[in-house]
Order: C-alpha cells, then sequence, then structure tokens
C-alpha cells in the first residue's frame, strides 16, 4: 500500500529542480504516492519532461505563493495565505496524507507546521531534531535545534522521550542511549538548568545514560542528544561552519602544487567516500517532533537524493506511528493500543555501512 | 629586557618533555627567562640532557606534586598544596614573574590561578577564551569557555570588553570587531540572555557588530565572539569532536586502497599546510582573562611548538600590559597612565600566512 506524503515543490535553494527529480527517485524506490504543491503551471511541464513517459504516482497540488529563504517566518506564514507550505500541510490535516517534506525556510516550515498541524496531545512544544553522522555509520540525533529559544526542564524531558521514540522507530536503535547535552560527564558539572533536568530524565523510562559533551555527538557514544532550542541551534551552526571551512581550506590546499593535484585526483574515489559518510542530507532531514503528523525539514541546499531520503523518513515516520507512539509516552495513563517499534535494523536502503546506496 | 615567564613542567599528557623542548625553543627564539616549576630530580637532569650545554636563560624552581588530567580540579587545587601550577602561580603573584603557561587540568589550572592570582579590579568573573583559526588566518576569538557557567547580562559585558583588548594587546587586531553569540542575526533572535545582553554591549565603546551565529566563527565576519561559559564550553568541544572525527574519517579514507595511498603519498605537503592552518596549537593557547597576571592554558596535546606559542602569548600578555587595560576598561574613572596597545599587525614570529613559521 502506497503512503501518501506531501512534497513542497518550492522549498530548496534550486526549487523545483531537485524536488521534481527527488520525487521522481522516491517513486521509484519507496511505497509511496507524492502529492507535489507549487504553481501548478510551473511544476507541471516541468514534471512531465522529467517523466518521459513514465507513469509514477505523482499527484500536482496548486498552491500560488511561495515562501523563500530570504522571508521572515513569522511574517510569510501569515501574509502568503497561499503558501505552498501551508496548502501542503493542510492536506496532512485534512487527512488526505500522512508526511510533508519541504527543503525550505525551516522557520516557516516549522512556524506554518505548528499552526496548521498543531502540537500533538500532551506535546507542550513542538521539537526540530537533528540527525548527525558518526564515525560508525549509525547517527545521532540531537535536539531540540531550533523550535524553541527558551526551554524549561519539562519541555527537555518531553524532547528525550520524542527522540527516543525517533531513533526507535526511525533509525530502528533497539534501545538508544539518551545524554544530556553538558559540559562534562559527571552530574555536578553543567548549568542551573541541566542540573534540573538530570533527576527528571532518570525517572524516565529510557536508556539514559547522564551528561554527555559536544564531542560525544561524534563518537557514537550517545543516540539521542537532548539540550534546549539556543544551545542546539548554536551547536548545529558551529558544525556547519566548521565543516565548510574544512572542506574549503582542504580543496585550496590540494590545488596549491601541481602535485598535490595529482594526489587529488588519484584519491578522488577517497575523498567522494569520505564526503559521503560525513552528508548529512543522507539522513534524510530534521524532524519536527510533536505535532500531529510526519514533518521533515531538509537543508536548502538539498540535491535530489537528500529529498528522495527526507521522503523515505516521512514514510517510515508514517508507517512506525511514530506520533501515536509520541502521544503514548507523553500521556502514559491512554497509551490504547499500539503498533509495534519499527526494530529492523537492517534498512532496504542502506548498505553495510549503513549508508544508502547510490540510485541505481 | 627579558620577561619571566612560569611554565609548569607536569602540565601536558607526555610531561615534562613537550615543556622542556618547548621551553628551550621559547628561550631561542624570544625575550624570555623561563622559570620551570616541577620535581626537580625530574627536571634537572632531563633538561640538562636536552640543553647539550647551550647556555639558556631557564631555571628550575621545585614543586614536589603536580595535577593530572584525571584528578578532580576543585579537590585537587584543595589536597595538593605544592602543585606545579600552585607553586607557579604564586611566583606571578609575587612579582617573580608576569605570566603563567601550562597545558596541564584546564578546570584545575583555573581554579588555582583565579585563587592565587586574584581577579583584576572590576572583574566579577574571568573568562576563559580561545583562538579559533578562520579560512583567513585572521583568528577569532571565543569567549568565555568554561570559566564560569551560569553567567548574566554583565558578566557578558565584561567578557566583551576583556576579549576586545585581548584581540588588540596580543592579536594585534586595531579595531576588533565583537559580536554577541546567538541564534540569527536580528535583534529580535536570541533566548533571553542574549535579548538582555544586546543593548549593554551597544553602549559600550567598542566596535560591536550585533548577533553573530555558530558559523560565523569560522569566516572572518567577527575577531571576538561573547557567550556565556556553558555555551562556550559545548561550542569548543564540538569543535574538537567534529575536527577529529573529520581527520579520522579522511585517514580511513585515504588508506582504503593503493591508488588513494599514492595519492595521499602526493599530497602530502598539502594535507600538512591544511593540518597547520587548522591548528589551534599555533595561536598558543586559552588565555583566561580578568585574572592578575598572564595566564595561558594549553591544551594536554600539546607539543613543544604548541608550548613555545603559549609562551609567546604570555609574554605578549605582558608586554602590552593586557591587564591594566583591561583594569582601565572595566574602571573607566581611574585609568591612570597606560602603555599604548600593541596595534602592530606584522608579528615577527608570523608568515605571511599569519602563520608562525617552523623553528629553524
Amino acid at each position: 500500500m502506497l503512503v501518501d506524503i506531501v512534497l513542497d515543490a518550492m522549498g530548496s535553494d534550486k526549487a523545483p529542480e531537485p524536488e521534481l527529480r527527488g520525487a521522481i527517485l522516491a517513486c521509484r524506490h519507496l511505497p509511496v504516492r507524492i502529492h507535489l504543491v507549487g504553481p501548478e503551471d510551473k511544476i507541471r511541464p516541468a514534471l512531465r519532461a522529467h517523466l518521459k513517459g513514465e507513469n509514477l504516482p505523482i499527484e500536482i497540488v496548486h498552491a500560488s505563493e511561495w515562501i523563500s529563504m530570504d522571508d521572515k517566518a513569522a511574517s510569510s506564514v501569515r501574509s502568503k495565505k497561499d503558501s505552498s507550505m501551508r496548502v501542503g500541510l493542510k492536506l496532512v490535516r485534512e487527512g488526505k496524507a500522512r508526511g510533508f517534506v519541504t527543503a525550505g525556510n525551516t522557520g516557516a516550515a516549522m512556524a506554518t507546521a505548528k499552526m496548521v498541524l498543531g502540537a500533538l496531545n500532551g506535546v507542550d512544544r513542538p521539537a526540530l531534531a537533528t540527525i548527525l553522522p558518526t564515525g560508525a555509520g549509525t547517527p545521532c540525533v540531537l535536539l531540540d535545534v531550533g523550535a524553541n529559544v527558551d526551554s524549561d526542564p519539562q519541555n527537555l524531558v518531553q524532547f528525550a522521550l520524542m527522540g527516543q521514540i525517533y531513533a526507535r522507530s526511525v533509525l530502528g536503535i533497539a534501545k538508544p542511549r539518551v545524554g544530556l547535552l553538558s559540559i562534562g560527564e559527571e552530574d555536578s558539572k553543567g548549568n542551573a538548568m541541566t542540573k534540573e533536568t538530570l533527576p527528571l530524565l532518570r525517572e524516565l523510562p529510557i536508556n539514559f545514560i547522564g551528561n554527555v559533551e559536544g564531542r560525544d555527538l561524534f563518537q557514537n557514544n550517545v543516540d539521542v542528544v537532548v539540550c534546549d532550542g539556543f544551545v542546539g541551534n548554536v551547536t548545529i551552526k558551529t558544525i556547519e561552519g566548521l565543516a565548510k571551512l574544512i572542506s574549503d581550506e582542504l580543496r585550496q590546499a590540494l590545488k596549491a602544487t601541481i602535485t598535490s593535484q595529482v594526489g587529488a585526483l588519484l584519491s578522488r574515489r577517497a575523498f567522494k567516500d569520505f564526503k559521503r559518510r560525513l552528508d548529512y542530507s543522507e539522513y534524510g532531514g530534521a524532524p519536527l517532533l510533536g505535532v500531529q503528523g510526519a514533518c521533515i525539514i531538509g537543508h536548502g541546499s538539498s540535491n535530489e537524493r537528500a529529498i528522495m531520503n527526507a521522503i523515505r523518513v516521512a514514510v517510515q515516520f508514517a508507517q512506525a506511528d511514530v506520533s501515536r507512539h509520541i502521544e503514548a509516552a507523553l500521556k502514559p495513563r491512554d497509551p490504547g493500543p499500539l503498533p509495534p517499534f519499527n526494530e529492523v535494523k537492517a534498512d532496504p536502503f542502506r548498505d553495510d555501512n549503513g549508508l544508502i546506496p547510490p540510485a541505481a
């Protein structure tokens, strides 16, 4: 059975090209029906040209406006009532689709999703999670990375519960190790907020391993790391900045002499592998946890593979019924019958290294 | 005239080897007299072996104990009354030396320095600054990175003043651009603390450029970045973790095939340049700003060049009288005659790239 997923056709920096190609890739590889939202006059001819007669379950839904990366989140959400984000998210709210994917303006996507979908029962604050690569190939989930600014310990407790459910359902980690981002491993290390949060996390029915530090994000010591949205946002932007600096410097150094250019040429495959192992677009974008339905926000620079991976995550999110699990965890007295966790480690779209092999 | 600097001989992971070699390098290249503090029976024969009869201004000061990386900061500061850190810092307090350098336990060094040296007049909280490499070769100063945990807006104001004085005096940046670490450039972006701090920073007689983000640390957009010690510590540990992951992954990828090994061999010089440009030990360790005298804390993995660079920073710190400038800035009504800022961009120990050339 096909899972219905909405794709914002107008999100990425180069929209709608990566979205069109990504939708086609996804339909070829995944059990999905795509609802492609954007200006029909622009999308339909482009899609037809890409499909070249191939019959795939892609439907176009018209939206006359879209939100750009430069638009202010708050005002664009208010003023652009027919934006592709808003129209797309309404389809999820109305039950016509189970998840929404965009590579657009993160602030606007979060604000629109909170407004249109609303929070799940028991969730005070939805949280944006990001998936970081580690050396071992198993990713690490960091949240909140910016859905909120000032959080309290109770919010962090909810982030921990939501993060571990995501790690179980979508990343297939049976018993995710959950850590609290702080400045030392000992319980005594931390600021007023982490010290208040630590004992609350110890009481939860999760595999809580205590405080972790910034360096643990990359060492496969921990699967889910919880922090407030300010710290999380500074952290991911620092990661982005350093990764860019290192890659720029490396490129420049390798261009400096003919010898090193030849060297770089010979190592081309190695560099490609290296980049791929550290490419977070492989992990399919940032899920906004705690809203009604799957909402996956990709990077503005997403290519077609990143779009396909974000769609894959939305499908897994819907199939594992992450939202229901979150509601059950946050309202433990009223769980009702739940679908089983998808605890299968082997993912048909990943190779032995935990990576998604290039599309055929 | 020689500047007297104390060097903790027992700080680094491989102490005292890097310290001995670093002290010798420093004495050969800098106008410095080193007071080497540690167990005399261990240090004296090793130093004699390294000097091979060369006559350099290095004096040994006996200390029977030392603090290891595994020692808890608070308890070791109390219990080890004759530690090399404590003995060394006392020499600075007594005016026998103008600065102190250690590559030892950061927590213990900060606690001992605060206790033995005390804070400068007008300084509520000393702050630890770290010097990050940027693509342009001009470093960026980030503070506080862990001298404090919970800070208030007034503390951040003092950090900004101290950071800009350090950037002027030691890094030779005439008009450092100072930014507040936040989650967006607009004034409206940030948490309760940054929003309260922002207008206070605007009132200071500094070149304040407003909010900056994590990625700006590496883009040569800003020279001094201010944050609370919790956020700063998470940030530098994240940087450390990611840099290690990337270098490990790159090494592994380049070893994967014979072709890539040959490629890596040809690019050896490029890799070396690349590493050196991003090596923060080139910038000479983290200064603890706001205590009476220079206190420079290097990384535990410091090699002899890192030790020499930390000594160089301590010398510049003393020569430019950074402490007096800080007191003047924080108590503007009682400045007294001040030495001029050292605003010379050209540093005899740096090449055109702003890097310190390898020792002869």
